[in-house]
C-alpha cells in the first residue's frame, strides 16, 4: 500500500492559501498544495522554516498581520500548529486581523470541544471556521493526506479544490463528515482506533518474539502477513519496514509517548457510556510503559509479604 | 486492497494432491490448485461436496483408503477439516494407510501443541508432517491464501509449487516460518491480533455511532479512512462494505462468536509471561457479548443495595 | 465486622450545626450528631423530611435564610445534598447569607475540582470551607461514618467534636487528610478502589456459579471466607448477606449503575499518568452492563461475516 | 480484624495425623493441631525442619515408609508440599504404602484438575482423598486457617475435629464445599479475587501517591479507611501495616510474583465463558511488572516513528 500511482494534483479552481505554521506537517502540506497549482503564503516565527518554504516556490511572511495583508479577501488561512495553547494564542492574534467572509481551517489535532468554542468565537465576526482532522503523517506529502472535515456545507464546498489536492485521490480520503467540530471528533476516534490496532500488533509480535523454541523471523512474518492475511494493513506495512531496519529493535527504549487524542477518546467513550475497553487499555499501556518505578507494583509486593511472608525483591 | 491483478497461477512443478475435507475452504483451495495446473483428488463423506468438486474438473473418492489408493507414491495429502477431534480421528484413520515418504499437510486451525504431538506420531513412520496456518477466508479463492508454513525445510521445498499457487503471489503471502508446529503457532497469533484490531474498530465506530449530535455517516467515514489514513487496512475495507450494505446494522444480534485461536493466544501469552492485555480483553469482550444474564452484574447491583441502599433494577 | 460495640457518642465540646439536606444520609447524620449531644437545625425543601427530623428531637427550617438566622455566629453548616448542580445552586444561595468566620462543610460526593473552585469563592468572604468525603452508606448511623476531611488545620480542629461523634471511633475512621479539596479527592479514590474490589468479588462468584458440576453453595462459601481468608472484608460480609437473602439473585437485572466518582478516578489516573487498569475496567464493566444493544458487538459479527462468511446471529 | 480472641482449640475427638512437609505452612499447622490436643507425626527430608517440630512436642520421621509405619490404621495423612511435581512424586511414593480406609488430605495449592486425577488414582485402592484449599498465610497459626474442603461427606465428617482445630472458629472459616476437587477449585477462585482486590488497592494508593499537591499521608489514609469505610478489609489492615513500616516503600522493587492460581482462574473463566476482565487484568499486571524490556513497547515506539516521524527514545 506504500506507493499509489503518482497523480496530477491540479484541481479545477486554484486558490490562495495562507499557511500558518511551517513545521514538518505545515511545510509538507504547503508543498503539496503548490504541486496542485495553488498559491501559498507561509508564516512561521522561525526564519529557517520560512526560507525553506521559499526555496520551494512559496512566499512567506514573518508576522500574522503581514500574512493577512498578503492575501486577497476573502482569505483562506490554514492553521497547522501544535494543539492546545499555541492554537489558542494564534487564533486570538488572528481574530482581530480578519474580516467577515474570511475562512480559517484548523488542520491540527485540536480537541473538538475547543474547536466548538473557537468556532463560536469566529462566527461572532462572520468568519467561517472549518476543522480538518488530518492523518497521514510524514507520508502525506507523497501519498496524500486523509482529511476529516467539519464545517458548514457551503464553506467546505468553496474549499473543495484544496482538499482535492491534499487528499490521496480527488474524491478519496477526504470528506465533510458533519458540522464544525465533527472533523476533529472523527480524527480523535481515528487515533483511538490507531492506539488499539498498534497495541494488538505489538502484543502479537511480542508473543512471537518470546517463543524462543521456534526462532521466528519477525520481519519475514510481517512481510508474509502483508499479502492475503486478514490483518494486512498500512500499519503492518510500516511494522515490516521497522523490523527490516532493526529486527531486534536494538537500542529502542520500551517507552511509548501518547498525545492528547487517545485520552480524549477515552473521556468521550465514558461520557457517552460506550464501553471501549481495548482503546482504553491501549492508552493505559502507554502510561505503563513510562512508569518505571511503579508504586502500585511495590505495594503489591509489600502486601504479598505481609500476608504470606513472600520475599520482597529489593531494588 | 480488494482486487489484486488476476495472475497466472501455474507454477513450475505440477503436483498430485489429495484434498481431505471439501467444505468451503477445502473446495476453494482445491479449485485454486486446479487453476494452477495441479491435479486434485478430493475426499469428503458428503456426496454433494464430492460431486460439486467433480464439476470443477477434479476426481473424488468416498473413503480415505480409496483416496490414498488413487494417489501415486510419494503422496501429498492436504487436510482441511475442522480443528479438534475430527482432525484427530481423520489422522488416526490415515496413519495406517500411508507409507514412508508420504507427506501430510494440516491446513486447518489446529492448536500447535496438537500439531507437535501429531507430527511426532507420523515421524515414527517416516511420514513428513507439515502445518500450514491458512488465512484469507472466503476471499482466498480469488485473492490467494496467506499461508504460514511449519515443517522440515526440504519437505516444504518439495511442496513449493503448491504454496506458490495457493498464495496471493508466487513469493508473497506465504513462507516457511520454522519447524513443524510453528505454522499453526504463527496463525494462532495472527488471529489474536485480528481480535484486537477488530475490537479497536468496533469500539471506535460505536463511539461515532453514539455521538448523535454530529449525525455521522459511518459508512462514509469508513470509506474516507480507507485512503491515506493511518488505520487503513483490509479489515477496514470490509467494515466499509458491511456498513454500506447495512448502515445501522439492523437485525444483527450483538453476539460475537470466538473460535479457539483467541483463547490459545491468551493461554500462550500467559505461559510465556508476555502481557497481552488488548488481545486478552478482545476475547473477554466476545464472552461478554454472549453473557446476557450476567451473574456478576446482578451481584454488583445487590452489593450496591446492601451498602448504600441503592435501588435494584428488577428483571 | 458488622457490629462494633455501641459506644458513647458524646464528645467534649457540644456544637450547633445546620444540616442542609435531610435525605437518607443527611437525616441519619443529624440523628447521630444529636445522639452525641450536639444541637442540629435541619433544612430541606421537603416538609416530610423536616417533620421526620423534628420527631427525632431536632429543629428544622423551611428556607436557607431561616436556617442561617436560627444559628448563632460563628455558624457551622453541613451540606448533604446530591453532588453537582444542586450543590452549586445551594452554595450560591448560601454565600450571601453567611459572614466571615462561618464554616461550610460539604459532606457530599463532590468532584474535588469543584470543591477547589467553591472554596476559593468562600475564601473571598473569609468563610471557611471544609470538604468531607463520607463513606459508610446506610450503615453509618449505627456504625459511624468514615470521613476524609480536607481543610485548614485550625478550622478542622474547631470541628473536631463533630467528626468524633460521627466517626466509628473517637479517633478512628476519620482524619484530616490535607488542605481543602483533599477530602473529596481521597473519597473519590476510595470509590475507585471500591469499584475494583466489587468487580473482583463479582467475577469470582460468577465463576463459582458457572461451575455447575460442583453445585457450589455461594452463600456458604461467602460465609466461609469471612473468617481467616485473605479476602475477608466488609464488602464480603455484605455479599454473604445478599446471597443469604437471595441465593440465585433471582429477579435482579444485570444492570449496574455508576456514580461520578469512578469516572473521576479514571480521569484523574490518566491525568497523573498513573496506570489504573483494574479500576478503569471496573467502570467500563458497569457501562457494559447497561449497553444491551451493543453496536460494537454487532459490527464485530458483521466483520466476521465479511471476511470468513461466518453466519450472523439475527436479533 | 487482626486479633481474634485466643480460644481453646481442643475439639471433641483427638486424632493422630501424619504431616508431610514441614515448611512454614506445614510446621505451623502441625503446631496448631498439637495446641488442639491432636497427635502429630511429621515428615520432611530436611533434618532441621524435623528437629524444630520435635522441640514443639511432635514426633517426626525421616522417610515416608517410616511415617506411615508410625501411624495406626486407618491413617490420616496431611500433605503440605509445594503444588505441582513435588505433590505428584510424594503421592506416587505414598500410594503403595497405604491401605484401604486410609485418608490423604492435600492441603496445598494444587490445581483442581490434578486433584481430580489423583483422587481417582487413590479411589482405585479405596483410599479416601480430600482436598483442602488453605488460606491465611503466616497469620494462620495464631488466627486460624480458612479452609475450603472438597471430598466425600462421610470422610470430611470423620476429619471434622481436625478442621475445627485449624479453623479460626469451631464452625467458622471452614466448610466442606463439595465433592473432591471443589476445595482446590474454590481456593483457586479465592486467589483470583485476591489478585483483583490487591490490584484495586495498589492502583488507588498509586493515584494518591502521585497527587503531589495534596502531600497525602498514605499510611494515615489506610488507617482511616480501616474503620467505617466501604473498602475496609483484612488486606487493607495489612496495607496499613506495610505503609507504617515503610511509608515510601523504599527499596522495594516494582516486581510482583504470581503463583499458579491466578493463571488457573483466568483459564477457568475462559473455559466457562465467564468474562473476568479484572481478575485477568490483575494477573497481566503482574506479568507486566516483570517485563522490564518490553518488546511490545519498543515496537510501538518504532511504529510511531515510521508513520509520524516521532522521535524514538533510545535505551
Amino acid at each position: 500500500m506504500h506507493q499509489p500511482a503518482r497523480r496530477d494534483l491540479s484541481r479545477g479552481h486554484r486558490m490562495n492559501i495562507g499557511m500558518i505554521g511551517l513545521g514538518r506537517m505545515g511545510a509538507n502540506m504547503a508543498q503539496r498544495l503548490m504541486q496542485g497549482g495553488h498559491q501559498v503564503v507561509g508564516f512561521d516565527l522561525n526564519a529557517q522554516a520560512r526560507s525553506e518554504l521559499e526555496t520551494k516556490g512559496a512566499q512567506s511572511r514573518d508576522s500574522l498581520p503581514a500574512l493577512v495583508t498578503a492575501l486577497a479577501a476573502p482569505r483562506v488561512l490554514w492553521l497547522m500548529v501544535p494543539a492546545g495553547e499555541i492554537t489558542d494564542s494564534t487564533l486570538n492574534a488572528l481574530l482581530p486581523l480578519l474580516n467577515a467572509g474570511d475562512t480559517v481551517i484548523d488542520g491540527g489535532n485540536s480537541y473538538y470541544k475547543d474547536t466548538l468554542r473557537r468556532a463560536r468565537q469566529f462566527a461572532g465576526k462572520d468568519i467561517a471556521y472549518v476543522d480538518c482532522g488530518t492523518s497521514g503523517g510524514v507520508w502525506g506529502l507523497a501519498e496524500g493526506y486523509s482529511m476529516m472535515v467539519g464545517g458548514d456545507e457551503a464553506v467546505v464546498e468553496r474549499l473543495r479544490s484544496i482538499f482535492e489536492t491534499l487528499a490521496p485521490g480527488k474524491d478519496k480520503g477526504w470528506s465533510r463528515v458533519g458540522p464544525v467540530g465533527s472533523g476533529h471528533y472523527v480524527k480523535m476516534v481515528h487515533n483511538g482506533i490507531e492506539y488499539g490496532m498498534m497495541q494488538a500488533y505489538a502484543e502479537g509480535f511480542a508473543i512471537l518474539q518470546q517463543k524462543k523454541e521456534f526462532a521466528l523471523d519477525l520481519h519475514a512474518i510481517a512481510e508474509l502477513w502483508r499479502y492475503g492475511s486478514v490483518i494486512r494493513s498500512w500499519l503492518l506495512d510500516l511494522t515490516a519496514d521497522a523490523l527490516q531496519k532493526n529486527p531486534q529493535l536494538s537500542g529502542i527504549a520500551p517507552y511509548v509517548v501518547d498525545s492528547g487524542e487517545g485520552r480524549w477518546t477515552v473521556d468521550e467513550a465514558i461520557e457517552l457510556n460506550v464501553p471501549a475497553p481495548v482503546i482504553t487499555q491501549s492508552l493505559i499501556e502507554r502510561l505503563r510503559s513510562r512508569d518505571k518505578d511503579s508504586f502500585a507494583d511495590k505495594l503489591l509486593s509489600a502486601m504479598r509479604n505481609e500476608f504470606g511472608g513472600h520475599p520482597i525483591k529489593k531494588e
